[in-house]
């Protein structure tokens, strides 16, 4: 194996047009939310919280994205029974909540988004609106 | 949208006549309680722990007040299959236990009180009579 | 020695009494207030924060709240030279911050009052006046 | 004293548009920025780390909008000599560094701004770009 190898990663435009999609698709649902967007190490590019949103929810969709990014897919994937075992062994940072989604762009995953505050539908539906801003893979 | 909206804050007078209250109905109740009152964002603007009632109960009634005040319900409204998956990505914060109601005025929500130590009827009861100590929305 | 001795411990109408009293002082200089309560081990018995009181200096009143109940004297007893190497030792929690008194009631030490958001004198003069509605010791 | 006073929160069309000033500020200025938006009792409403800003300077944002927001005057009001003291006893919570101003439209305190990543001077700049751009008082 190479010492190094290439790969990309999110700018702040990329940040900011996710931001903006993620809102305005969150105020066409009228369900304010809390968004969180971090890189692939899981360390917070920026977020933002909704007038009307749920404080705590910034915690959840922070989990969202970190266990995302992590995992390299959407935290729904991760198995049923093993939640609360993986919960609990990460003090909670690994999450099953619905509302958190890899980003990856051509193939690589540079990312991940966490939405929290509305049912998981309306937090799946949010994430995918921001991954479409910036043409990132479905 | 506009970059600011008006709404409302509680004042300490508020404060001081919401734990006045809490605290004469936990003695009519002969059951001393952990009273913990917050802002719309979270912070504590005031609380008190009763002679006899449990220390570590502080927290949980904060969690409380907090919870209540970020979702604008009672504590209880948090679906019960959901609370554990919850509570682990938020840290604990977020608490579907009894005893967490939110403060809101005129139809605004101005934040929550959470009690703790007694049964959860009991933390329940106590936090109402706070809430019409002020007269706040039932 | 014994293996048990007898105390005192301030109760809720004593806490209460306190918070009331510290607020109508800090009224009366017209300088909002954080002031904390706490027991002889340091818990949190009672705090309010007053309109208009900075929300950081919680932090700050509650930690000179538990260094004048640890130590039994006024935070400003701990002498200047070694403050910041106690502060570094213990986290921050021992601070020589003015505006720390300790609760005493016929010579026996039941907790310490931290007061926070004013100058150092003006910390001073309200929890002077929060001791003195509950006739402790100066 | 009323139970309730009126006051005014900032919504996220603000919030967005204090983002997008401050990165264009930054942007013209050449050096990437950490930013970060409180509300008054210094919640996060919204915060972005421009690409190539230093990841760990979005704590230092953080604590300064917290600190401007709790304060109510820009971080570099706290006297010197009190700053070591001050930071010890909020576990690092209040910092006198540049770069943090409080929000304030028509006079009400409604949150703090906090930018780290340049010099003091281009941390300030960069927040005040962010103020001019939701009409804020100076």
């Amino acid at each position: 194996m190479a010492f190094t190898l290439d790969t990309k990663h999110l700018t702040h435009a990329g940040v900011l047009a996710m931001l903006n999609a993620a809102v305005a698709a969150a105020e066409a649902l009228g369900q304010p939310q809390c968004i969180v967007i971090v890189d692939a190490s899981g360390e917070v590019l920026g977020e933002i919280r909704m007038t009307g949103a749920k404080f705590l929810s910034r915690k959840s969709a922070r989990a969202k994205a970190r266990t995302a990014a992590s995992i390299g897919a959407p935290t729904t994937a991760i198995p049923e029974a093993a939640r609360p075992h993986i919960a609990a062994a990460t003090g909670g940072e690994v999450t099953g909540l619905g509302g958190g989604l890899p980003i990856r762009v051509d193939g690589v995953l540079i990312g991940g988004i966490g939405v929290g505050s509305g049912s998981a539908d309306q937090d799946i539906d949010v994430a995918k609106a921001a991954l479409s801003a910036i043409g990132a893979d479905d």
